[in-house]
């Protein structure tokens, strides 16, 4: 059987075609240029593969996901050029007429941790995918299905305790300031130090302000839902980043619950190379044509 | 039908009878003593009505409900003098065969304003329960089902963003300081102005700090969740501090998601009297009897 995936990024598309077992036999990128010229090309790649049964689309956002809106299907309104109220789905299915299924980004990801974990034979039932890059977003799936009945989460604009030596700093959120997204997502090394985060070696002060924010991320995540595991990815994260999380959340969490062996609670993506969304799109198709 | 309910607190265990429409048929306090009385004393009274197919318990915690636990069933490691890892479900299934649902004070309460909802045809997939009283908890519910799998929500003690003019109040929790907990349960009138929150009127100021912590707990419920309805109970809400906590809200959110009007967003209880958990129970119990 042939399952279609595509991870619909702001830069890029990602599509691709697998098997029931995820396996990749085929992948492109398209670069995100216009909604007409972008949606086109995805088209014409899933032209050549007419044996697929479903195809799943993890999409940047924000988008509309309850099937009972009008708008269902769409890219809402997303600052990125061209983009806003884009009827994606609508758009796909007039050439593509297999079943689709359309969700975030990040649930994308958080559903390939997932189905990753439950071939591992963990027992988990719920599980939170962070990704921390250009913005910060999280997808969270409760006993295999995914939150959110208004829309999808926007974890990335939670307000957090400030750290005493990172009071002054504004944080670079247009809407909020110092939400999460404003004070840890990738862009805010140049703001803070003035320059990217891959030059700033891990001894830096910074890193541990970093920790401490996205450590009470997790905090949030664990007393709200109760999760089996946190999973971070995105450009920002490393495991060597982690280790200074895993510290901050243990001090913040004082005992308060058990969440079990730290290293196996907050970790990195279990699948490599940014392939958690694929997987998920995979997964998640195969359900979609099962219905 | 008949069904039972208990909501098992700090200071007193609410005992009652019901049918499957939820009404109160019968009712009894019984003072939280100790264990073996308290539970002999409920025992006692449900021993009168011998036709009741199902029991629900809501109860004070920490508790265990993992059912794959051998303490499923517990009171674990309460403060609570004497309740500490007391088989509570254990001890009223030797004397009263009946299929039995365990569950926390907050998930009964939070389950009663979702099945008031659902009775008002409101469009209701999930819902959130906060109690600010003595302490601070919340429960969740999404798709009909309670948010929690490695155990239950402790959102009490979330950290946030400090008030600039509440700095220098370290707040109260014991384990956090100050976290939502600390910074806005009913004790912290008495460490903050020195008298209860019922002789502090509405237009001091102090009000205002506890509206912008709230509505912070309200936010990050927003942003991860994306429930239907926000329900706040406990002696410290009033509808005039809805209010405040409505506009702190609107502020910190920022236009950012669509949560609907806000007056039926974030709400007092539907249930008058206290009676959510007791509806709840009704509602859980009737489940497990259809098991």
């Amino acid at each position: 059987m042939q399952l279609g995936s595509i991870e619909a990024g702001g830069t890029k598309f990602v599509c691709a075609i697998g098997n029931e077992d995820y396996r990749v036999q085929d992948k492109v990128r398209i670069p995100t240029t216009t909604p007409e010229e972008t949606l086109q090309r995805t088209i014409a790649y899933f032209k050549q593969f007419p044996d697929v049964k479903a195809i799943a689309i993890s999409s940047f956002g924000p988008i509309e996901l309850r099937h009972n809106s009008p708008k269902y299907g769409y890219i809402t309104d997303t600052p990125k050029q061209g983009w806003a109220n884009t009827d994606f789905v609508g758009r796909l299915k007039r050439d593509l007429p297999v079943p689709m299924y359309w969700t975030t980004d990040v649930n994308g990801s958080a559903y390939g941790e997932y189905i990753m974990s439950t071939l591992f034979n963990e027992q988990i039932k719920s599980l939170v995918y962070f990704t921390i890059g250009t913005g910060v977003g999280a997808g969270a799936i409760v006993d295999g299905h995914f939150i959110g009945s208004l829309g999808h989460p926007e974890m990335g604009h939670v307000r957090l305790k400030r750290h005493p030596d990172d009071l002054n700093f504004p944080g670079i959120c247009p809407f909020h300031g110092d939400c999460l997204e404003g004070l840890v997502s990738g862009p805010t090394f140049e703001a803070r130090v003035g320059k990217p985060g891959k030059d700033v070696p891990l001894t830096d002060h910074v890193w541990d302000i970093m920790a401490y924010y996205v450590a009470q991320a997790a905090l949030q995540e664990t007393l709200m839902l109760r999760p089996d595991k946190i999973v971070f990815g995105g450009g920002v994260v490393s495991e060597g980043f982690l280790v200074k999380v895993r510290a901050e959340f243990a001090k913040l969490l004082n005992g308060y619950v058990s969440v079990g062996k730290l290293t196996d609670y907050i970790v990195m993506p279990a699948v490599k190379d940014n392939g958690s969304a694929t997987m998920g799109d995979f997964a998640l198709a195969l359900n979609e044509y099962k219905k």
